[in-house]
């Protein structure tokens, strides 16, 4: 027979890891709770992971960056469709840039790039962009799992 | 005053806590505790990410797939300072793959080459490789955060 004590014991060891497991709610390396990241969709089998390849005009880089740290926050802190979206300069040429994206349906595409955040960096880089290559490409393992947050 | 009850209430609420929320040990998408993965360590100032390119001759493709799998999956469950790899192959050109790599310093990325499983990958797959490019980068965002880890 369970003691009254003993429910209590456990209704409170549920409660608390439940608050530690819950979707969106990870411990940064300095062990504070990030809220900032909403809750993500799982991957369907429409999902889209992506290498986006833009060379970006010399003259625009810093401003481009700008641009693009913007959109990747935003896209990763409030769509849950969009799983990642890791951007990254090459250091022998900085203005080559290639991005890891990673959506989880075609839905989750389609609203991405119809998104206020999204069109703002799309007008706002288009004269700054001398080439865009969009390489759909598949995860060699499906047992390698990224997950990609931001960390405030 | 703290009861017997209460205390032993805390006890069992803070060990729940710490069992969900110890290094490497996640929760996957079925709710099952992956055990597999080591602690890793925090990136260093000389830390390293890379985009790995690798042409794969096509009589070979399949072949060079399991190494790379098996590599990735050792690195990553074994390694402390292997912080990604992250293998995809184009969609377009299935033997054109990309890997992204990340290690926690110089000193892990030494030991990384110098590891059993990696030099059973490098010698294993050397006549199966076109090419190899090592570009290495540098992330827009320095808040933006890649998590990789083994489901099983």
């Amino acid at each position: 027979m369970m003691t009254r004590s003993f429910k209590i014991m456990m209704v409170i060891a549920t409660a608390v890891l439940s608050i530690s497991t819950v979707g969106g709610h990870e411990y940064n390396e300095n062990n504070r709770m990030e809220c900032n990241m909403c809750d993500k969709l799982p991957m369907q089998s429409d999902g889209i992971v992506r290498l986006s390849k833009i060379s970006v005009t010399p003259d625009y880089i810093n401003e481009y960056m700008k641009y693009a740290v913007e959109v990747g926050t935003i896209s990763l802190e409030k769509e849950p469709g969009v799983l990642t979206m890791y951007a990254v300069a090459d250091k022998d040429n900085p203005c080559h840039i290639t991005i890891l994206e990673t959506y989880a349906s075609q839905e989750a595409y389609q609203q991405h790039i119809a998104s206020q955040h999204f069109q703002k960096y799309k007008q706002g880089t288009l004269h700054m962009v001398d080439s865009l290559v969009l390489d759909d490409v598949t995860p060699l393992n499906p047992n390698n799992k990224i997950t990609n947050t931001i960390v405030r």
